[in-house]
This record gives structure tokens, sequence and C-alpha cells, in this order.
């Protein structure tokens, strides 16, 4: 028997909000079931999120068949980072409540490019330039289309 | 079309001999597709490895069907840890090559328990005691047994 998570979904959240178009973001692959934008807190250039369509809080809620739909994105989504930024390898992050390392209540996978010698930015809270960001997503989104 | 991982598979590679018997692990879990066992490393108390069966480098070279059953065992292998541990969350991992933060060369996915106020310990290269290990393992394979 699945146990509950935590607390309900909260339809608040801000990766809802992105998905109802409430809220602006740099997307830069959408397919049926996810979508992917810039993480606006990067922990390094090209840092981007994998977001389902289907609400649901983190790993311990998720309906098993959106899980897989997110994890087949995050793959195509490995390729075209490495593709667009030349790395030399991904982090891929996945948090589940508060003591896990999560902040927005909506699951999502971060998958990080990594290049050799570069250690990851502490989470800051800090945002990154628009102009950057908005640059970032046009190689991101070259590259999905030549996968 | 799929980006080529930078390096073939070795089938020496430590998993691979797991995988073959030839060398001995806490496997906590077992199905067709995945095994999970104890991280002989551990950042934390109940990290354990999703590790599939079929060969594959990392996120860049598995096959789809390999990566969803992955993450069906790891979501199964999150929820057994939290109920293990009576843990607070999850922290979920993938590392894809050197940069990326991989050292051994078959795919896995590290899961990891989490407690409020407790930070993650450093990867160190220590070995945890092999008794706490096993007494880890068993309280895991009794929450699979549960779920």
């Amino acid at each position: 028997m699945p146990i509950a998570a935590p607390a309900p979904y909260d339809d608040q959240n801000v990766f809802a909000r992105i998905l109802r178009g409430e809220l602006p973001s740099h997307k830069v692959y959408e397919d049926d079931a996810t979508i992917v934008i810039m993480d606006i807190m990067p922990r390094g250039d090209g840092h981007v999120l994998v977001i389902p369509k289907a609400p649901s809080r983190n790993i311990l809620d998720i309906a098993p068949a959106d899980l897989s739909a997110v994890m087949a994105t995050v793959q195509k989504t490995a390729r075209a980072v490495v593709k667009a930024f030349d790395a030399d390898g991904t982090t891929i992050q996945q948090f589940s409540e508060t003591a896990g390392g999560q902040v927005v209540f909506h699951t999502h996978v971060h998958v990080i490019p990594r290049f050799e010698g570069v250690k990851l930015k502490p989470h800051t809270g800090e945002m990154a330039d628009q102009a950057v960001l908005a640059d970032q997503a046009d190689r991101i989104r070259a590259a999905f289309a030549a996968l």
C-alpha cells in the first residue's frame, strides 16, 4: 500500500501556476505529459527542470505513468543539454519534502549539465539574469529540435 | 538521434560483478528488471542504490524501457526507506559521467532517506560498518514486504 504524501497537493504552487500560464517561464520543451523550463536559480549553466503536467506533490505520490513520462523527458533533456553546452556529463536530482530539499511542492526533476572541474554553485536563492536564461533557453530548444 | 555515451559499457564494473554474483552486496529488493542494494559509502542512514539488470552506462545511453523500470523501483524504494526509517523525505540523485559525479559506470540511482535538520554526509569514500548496513538492510526488506 503506498504511503500517503505528508500533505495534500496545493494547486497554487509556482509550477502549477506556470503550467496554467499564470506565471512566465523560459520553456524549452513540451509534450503531452511534461514541460521543461529553465531553473531561475540555477546551480550551473543550462540547469533546467522537468515538470509533469498532471498534479502530484513528489516521488511519494506521483502516478507511475506520470513518473515514467517525466523520466522519458529527463533522458531527452539530458541529451539536449549535453549537446547544447558541449557538456561532459549531467547531474540529475529529485527532492521530496522539505527534509529532502524540496521547495516547490509539484513534482519536478533537476537536470544540470556538468563540466570537468566545475562544481555546482550553492543554492543561494539568487535569481539569474533573464537575458542569460533566454539565451540558454534558445540553445537548448535548438538542441531538442536536433535530437 | 541519441548522442552516443562518451565510452562503451565495460562489463567489469562493480555493479555488473554484483549482478553476476561475483561480488557480495546487501540486496534489499529484486524484480525482473532491477535490484536495490545498500550503498557501502552512504551519505546517510538507509542510502540505497537502484540498479537495472540490463547493461547501460548512464542516462545518456540507457534504453527507455530500462529507465522506466528503474524509476518504478525508485518510487517503491523511496516509499520503503521512508517507512523503514520514519524519514521526513527523500533525495534522489543520478550522476552521468565523471563530470556529473559518476564513479561506477553502470546506470544507478541513489535513493537517500532524509530527516529534518540532518545534512547529507560528504562523499568521503569511507566504507560503512557492515553490521550497520546489514541491520539497515533488514529494516528496508521488511518495509518493502509491507508496501
